[in-house]
């Protein structure tokens, strides 16, 4: 920025967005005066970590503290101001007021630009009895101390969760930790709502096999309150829950007002708007973090993603731009999540086929069962990977996965192809380490791939777990042990080593699905028949394993 | 293959390449007659797991094999004849002539398409006592229990093992588990040859750390036998060793005999040479696995990549192919690799820095030191990311990583964006998973792409771990504390926090490379200076503790 050199550079709000933004500031602008206000007590704190802290999984408080406002000093010669409320933004005169909440003195700071990293507020529904002392929102250090202190002096040994999202379900795992009997409650018929159902079933079931009670598709109708304090809910479904503490993770609403207030334009999906330079409607204002509305790399349309990666990468760039005039584009992010719930990991990049459905992308979606490593090697664990691609393109449309290990790397694998529009037959030539301790030769993401390009390609269609399947004739290729253990009602039963020589048994007037425990073999099968001059002939994705999670009231 | 249908496809070799190429050959054609000849025992078996089994890390011998000739028969109507050796190709006749290793018969078997799967042999030197009996080479389930038994039934409590490659480490590793006092000698200057030095010095230290002895640039120059066993080695440099077995892990040649008997051509790297559907020279017959040169992805070039996962996919394309007339093209690999040794995992993706040097790619590589989770979270480990990528156009060239935990991931990550071409502009908004149990909100990927990028841009320029560093005036910006355990010999000391007061203490007349620890602070000093009127101001990547691995000699 040539003409700022010595500009002032005011940023509203620190911790990931804000934070990034004015340490990159300064290492593009050492004459820039850089000033930035925090209304609350800590500049910049992991918040990622405050469910671990509340869990006494993170025990040093301290940890989380990752810079303090000295560290600005010496190290940025960054001026930071916390406890300082940004009331006001005037575009006009490029001021901001600003309320040092310590004091109660308000004053005008001038600015020549101005980074805005208001983040993002929790919600909180309008119920009865919301305002008592002990329902708790989880956003900042203040929230995980009290949350601490509050179970930790009263003893709790209940608590109810609402919301079974990342943050919900980060706070089941914690709570369960300090050994409070939780429960969960969730608007949507299934837990981690961002997932397709069907993955979400496995983290269901890792929740109830640690003893958590799962309320699905039931929202939080009232809380009952004794002395200040919530004693118990009541959910729409009438069920009653006694509780000694209520955590609400039902998402949050991005912190707009100051913006809007000052005519910033505001985005189609309720976030401040951006350019890719982070820049506002006002070029001179800049916003960052989780109170923006991103370009959705997938979408390629505007997106709310409330997450610390694109907040830290977004604030580097408005730092650089602000300071200099000069940055590179945002790269959009693809709303890559991941959480741990006990044992298992659940991680998504890009669209599930449920957000592809709500937007109108057309879709197909195949899922493989695999190992996270060699199969014969010590160790390995089952792996669950769904890949979602435009059925016409083979464009990679996203991809989710549930397992014990290995799931953070395939997704990781995954969202780096979409960065670059990747299809599924790129997919199946990517050039993944391998030895027996890390992978396999063929690793389920190949695998995943290999599916989709034989779709692709009607080498053998796919139908997705939750196809209709009326009308269909199952051809379950297992073998007897297996079909006894578990099957549909009306199959067609041949083990597909014998299918060879028994495909008078196919009734060849009809469409045939095949089936068997996760896939390959019905693969197999689905080949031989095609060959064989059935046609009409599909292969159900995931096999009999994957149907147990997604019509589980068939096999129970 | 509409005109072969029903036609004849021969495939010599089973294991990754051959046993995949015939399972993909009948799911293409089931009407095909497929024939596999094996020269061994075994058709299919897990050969990257030998040393693990030698190790008893795997314990069940049954796990290794993959696929058995009956599976073969019942599965995918493909006869496999184990112990047939064939001899030779005709391609005017389209016959192979094929000898059977139990009864001696010898027949002309005649193809439509044929497939070579002929993988490599371990190469071994010509010295004196190589014919010792307990001297090993490891390719095959039969070498495997040929060591297991000979270290058993001779009690050994001393081997040595020559060549500090994959196998190598990975049979010093298991050796070590077996008890055996283990040397290890290598005739280039470090372990692991495809790694730059300074990273290959991380591992050699682990191997020391677990009292394996390392002899680095000298060769294996004689055996000393005793009853037909070899007692000792003696190396190029003079040393003896005693032992009661010798392994070879010095890399294997492409068994390329047939082919180039047969008139089909060879590549310039040595391997029989392939197109993109893996057909050679005379289109009907395909060729892949360890007896190829591929086409290398970053060297768009042909390269001996003799590793299973482009082999297994190798096959798969030869499969169809040969099939169906039809495949997607094969996907150059980038030469991936990984390895365990003991608690460290070290890997590679595309081009280290000396191999972008023997091939005369312009390159420059930065190091970067992080955390394979988020810091504050318990068991972050060190992880370190070397990346290489070309200094004009920023297109990424290749990557190295050593540490305890996440390298796999970081490695596949950058394999995915070569895939691509991918920039390290690219990288920097990869949109990875992240929750503090799986990364960091800025990963070490990032933070290597943003330490490449300020380098492009030349916001800070950078300085290679082995620069000459002569004639520059060295700014060491840490704290006293660490300037104390070890620095280079002349310095200028200014701890970061105080740079900005002592400047007049910086001679404006020479160039100045700036240090710290792993080179964030060195990052800002150097930002610092470079805006307060220094010119031919550099960063000295990977900071002091890198140098401790690039420089041992100076620190010692």
């Amino acid at each position: 920025m040539s003409e700022s050199q010595g500009a002032r550079i005011i940023v509203v709000g620190g911790v990931a967005g804000g934070a990034s933004a004015a340490a990159r500031a300064r290492r593009c602008n050492e004459r820039a005066e850089i000033i930035l206000f925090e209304k609350d007590e800590y500049v910049s704190f992991a918040n990622c970590g405050l469910p671990y802290f509340i869990g006494d999984e993170i025990i040093e408080r301290n940890k989380l503290l990752v810079a303090t406002p000295e560290l600005f000093k010496k190290r940025f010669n960054i001026d930071v101001r916390t406890r300082h409320l940004v009331q006001s933004i005037n575009v006009d005169n490029k001021t901001v007021s600003v309320l040092n909440r310590e004091s109660g003195e308000e004053t005008e700071e001038i600015w020549d630009r101005l980074i805005l990293s208001t983040g993002a507020a929790p919600i909180t529904p309008p119920i009865p009895g919301i305002d008592a002392g002990n329902v708790f929102t989880l956003r900042n250090l203040n929230d995980a101390d009290a949350i601490k202190a509050f179970i930790t002096e009263h003893n709790c040994k209940k608590a109810v969760v609402v919301g079974a999202g990342f943050i919900g379900l980060e706070m089941v795992e914690q709570l369960h930790h300090l050994k409070l009997e939780s429960e969960l409650v969730e608007l949507q018929p299934q837990v981690l709502p961002p997932l397709d159902p069907e993955l979400a079933r496995l983290v269901q079931n890792e929740l109830t096999d640690h003893d958590i009670k799962v309320h699905l598709g039931t929202a939080l109708e009232k809380i009952q309150v004794e002395n200040g304090n919530a004693t118990g809910v009541e959910l729409g479904n009438g069920t009653q829950i006694d509780t000694d503490v209520v955590i609400l993770g039902i998402g949050v609403s991005p912190a707009i007002e100051l913006a809007k207030a000052a005519g910033i334009e505001i985005g189609v999906c309720g976030g401040i708007a951006v350019n890719e330079f982070m820049q506002t409607s006002h070029p001179e204002v800049y916003a960052v973090g989780d109170a923006i509305d991103y370009q959705h790399g997938v979408l390629e349309a505007p997106q709310r993603i409330p997450l610390a990666g694109p907040a830290n990468r977004a604030g580097r760039i408005a730092g650089q731009h602000a300071a200099s005039d000069t940055a590179d584009p945002m790269i959009s992010p693809m709303g890559t999540a991941i959480v741990r719930v006990f044992g298992l990991t659940a991680a998504i990049t890009g669209l599930s086929k449920k957000s592809a459905e709500r937007n109108q992308r057309q879709n197909r979606s195949i899922i493989v069962v695999g190992k996270h490593h060699a199969g014969y090697f010590p160790g390995a664990q089952q792996l669950f990977l769904k890949l979602t691609y435009d059925p016409e393109t083979g464009r990679i449309l996203g991809a989710q996965s549930v397992g014990r290990e290995g799931v953070d790397k395939r997704i990781d694998v995954i969202a780096t192809a979409l960065k670059f529009k990747g299809t599924v037959r790129d997919l199946t030539g990517v050039d993944l380490c391998y030895a027996p301790p890390f992978g396999s030769a063929k690793d389920p993401i190949h695998m995943a791939a290999f599916v989709a390009c034989n779709d692709l390609d009607e080498l053998t269609r796919i139908k997705e777990v939750d196809a209709d399947l009326s009308g269909f004739q199952i051809v379950d290729v297992r073998s007897q042990q297996e079909v006894d253990t578990f099957r549909f009602p009306d199959i067609t039963h041949i083990p597909v080593d014998e299918l060879r020589g028994r495909l008078h048994e196919v009734d060849a007037s009809r469409p045939i699905i095949t089936v068997c425990h996760t896939g390959m073999r019905a693969y197999v099968a689905a080949r031989i028949l095609q060959q064989s001059g059935f046609e009409n002939v599909h292969n159900l994705t995931g096999g009999m394993l994957m149907q147990r999670y997604a019509r589980p009231e068939l096999f129970e």
